[in-house]
């Protein structure tokens, strides 16, 4: 695979995935630009890169969110193309819009899709005109709190009010009846509008005790689209992942083929190109209702990478460059079993509180199966203004017990000393007989968690 | 996997092979003795393992040598078994010999086949015997000057003159008529004597510019031998592997079936239990002659775990314990192409001189593909005392292109400071001809650096 028109790629992000896009342009033999704040002038990214430059203060709304000095940092690098990474302005139409009435390769899909599927209420009416099974709730945006109170009666309580563009786990409140519904209307639009800048908000129901279950797909731009398989990210807290992994052992190879197909469907009904997650809740009885897909590469996709040995970073790459596909559907056979824990600089026993300051000593675990994603390294310093993710591991193993075990192995082998973090945490969980056995669902943290105060071995 | 009857492995070996059998062993829930030298008292090893005992001074013949001390650290710390590593004792028919008389499970084939191998001589009759191709030359040890002389004239100049009980390159004189054969007879003979404690020595004819394949076999007790494909190991320096890889794109399907079939008859024959090697030359027509058998572990091992998914450590013990192979020659799927470099810690501009001391900064590359097998860390201290090597990285692709792509990205990133390591010299390797096409044999290396004070750039 050679680099076609891309030549130089500027990375709009930081920590690990800049890290993990800088790579990808490495071996691909494209020169890399780390845009980085004023905070992050010591980070690796800035160093592995072939150029880096500063596009502002440490606020993200200063740098890693200011379209402007985004912009202005390609024009003075000549970079060609934007990666946006996760979260920051990936999913932000405007952005990829501005960058392409700049002339800039914006690697992810075009504007009109990211807005089409970012409006979550939208997104979902058009998967009800393509019969894709979907929660039921609203039919797009809620007008009005009577309307609300119609609808939440009709579905049935419990239901959630989410914003239309939320994301993130962010602008969700579930409310049990007439009261509650009448309470948390309201404070439910402000907080949309505070948080996503529109105040639309939509209903659905509550499916008890399901799996989160996502379908990755990649797209060029010649109409191909493979699907690569589940993630189950069903261990959640406060609807931020923490564990996830590949496949779900509650999907069979026909289950697998029935939603890949529907997830393929969806893609090619918006015209979508490059990578791209449809996710999907799965209850007890193995129903699945489509709940968003997510317009960007994510967090956990190393763990389809290892049981697909597919890149999936560079294939975005290649496919924003104008390439093919370098796989049909056929060539994608799932093998082994591959799990993700993410370790955040946070402290489980106090709420979870995010943690900052220097790590004085890492060592990273190796060995077989072990493939680690992370910024952090001895003597570096985690900043307060921006996530608590400090590092990915990821275990790949023939079946799903040996990932376990190595993960096991690995997170006892990790050293890390100077702040707290979650790694005893991660230990605990996968020791636990509902991640064990595979049963856990989006239910399982909050309820293991009900009543303390963050996390109490 | 369970571990079954072994309970505590007592690991009779150092650095990073050492961290390698502790990893294996925690992901089998068996528990872990590091014997070490006072010199190796702050390994990773030591921190890894949940025991750790001194069984001597800085040289390996008072310590990993030293069999008496490595028995009673056994005794002393309760271990059931043995893992000899690669080198020191792991080829030692004796160390088996003993560890089997004191009830101590060896992992790793039993003593007479470790003899039988050991004997290159021997090894080669016995294969002479199965019509398996040999490399013309002596029929077993030759018993004088004169026979000498008129083998090499039978089979034609220039012949190799080798210990039968030599191994890891050592002990090997080439000639290339007679005056020099009369020259170097007796060299040779007092050369072995003093490396391997017998005079014997052999002779062979020079494969001109062949390929080095090696195929890597499992067996358990119960008969089943399974090849899990080869590794091409032809860049080597003084007859020491630099680089090896695997698949090997000079060998076809077919010819990989036929060749592994060899292996697996050669191991049947033998009564072979355990991880094994049989090591081939390949001439440029494709003909494939015996060239000797390992019966131990291989540092390259990895490379084969990428693309089988088969974690050969852990297979190891499992056989030992009485386990059966947990997989058939059916679920051997070749997949993608995998490459190892070996980091050493010695100077290629000053005739690859070790170096020794402190490194200061140690932070190793990681992402997609990327497998780091090592005992260093930032401000781990390299001792004089011991092999150079101080880190394996294995990088995986789907093709050889991607793994040849990630290594060089991999060591690009690799940072290490505070003594000199031969990362430059494996990154020019990358970049050269031969290597790029793949049509690298063992003579390469040889011819490149010829004339030079080791290599510069």
């Amino acid at each position: 695979m050679e680099g076609n028109g891309i030549k130089k790629v500027l990375i709009a992000n930081r920590g690990e995935i800049a890290v993990r896009i800088i790579r990808a342009c490495k071996e691909l033999g494209i020169k890399t630009v780390a845009a980085y704040s004023e905070e992050d002038k010591d980070a690796l990214s800035t160093t592995l890169a072939d150029e880096s430059i500063c596009i502002g203060g440490a606020p993200a709304k200063d740098s890693y969110l200011n379209i402007p000095n985004i912009i202005s940092a390609c024009d003075v690098t000549g970079a060609d193309s934007i990666h946006p990474g996760v979260g920051f302005l990936s999913e932000d139409p405007k952005f990829a819009r501005i960058c392409k009435e700049c002339g800039i390769n914006f690697i992810g899909p075009n504007s009109e899709t990211i807005s089409m599927m970012g409006d979550k209420a939208r997104a979902k009416k058009i998967m009800k005109s393509l019969n894709v099974p979907i929660i039921p709730g609203s039919d797009g945006e809620i007008d009005s709190l009577e309307d609300a109170i119609k609808i939440a009666n009709n579905i049935g309580y419990p239901v959630m009010l989410k914003a239309s563009f939320g994301g993130g786990g962010k602008g969700i409140r579930v409310v049990n009846n007439d009261d509650e519904l009448k309470k948390e209307y309201y404070v439910s639009k402000l907080e949309s509008k505070a948080c996503f800048e529109s105040e639309k908000i939509y209903i659905e129901k509550i499916i008890k005790a399901p799996k989160h279950i996502e379908f990755q797909i990649m797209a060029d731009q010649y109409g191909n689209v493979v699907h690569l398989g589940e993630r189950d990210c069903s261990m959640q807290r406060n609807n931020q992942k923490v564990i996830e992994e590949s496949p779900c052992n509650y999907i069979s190879d026909e289950l697998r083929k029935e939603i890949g197909e529907v997830a393929i469907k969806v893609a090619k009904e918006v015209g979508y190109v490059n990578a791209g997650t449809v996710e999907f809740l799965l209850d007890n009885k193995n129903n699945y209702y489509f709940m968003e897909m997510n317009t960007r590469i994510q967090v956990e996709h190393p763990i389809t990478e290892s049981i697909t040995s597919i890149d999936l970073v560079k294939e975005q790459i290649m496919v924003a460059g104008g390439r093919k596909l370098s796989f049909t559907q056929d060539d994608i056979n799932l093998r082994g079993h591959a799990i993700e824990c993410r370790i955040n600089a946070e402290n489980p026993s106090n709420g979870f509180k995010p943690c900052s300051g220097k790590i004085y000593t890492l060592i990273f675990p190796g060995g077989a199966g072990i493939r680690i994603d992370s910024s952090a390294y001895s003597n570096c310093t985690i900043s307060p203004y921006y996530d608590s993710m400090i590092a990915k591991i990821i275990a790949y193993g023939r079946d799903r017990n040996e990932s376990i075990q190595r993960m096991r192995r690995a997170l006892g082998e990790l050293k890390l000393e100077g702040i707290i973090t979650n790694i005893e945490f991660q230990t605990w969980l996968l020791e636990q007989k509902e991640f064990l056995n595979g049963s856990y669902n989006t239910e399982f943290l909050s309820n293991k968690l009900v009543g303390m105060n963050g996390f109490v071995k």
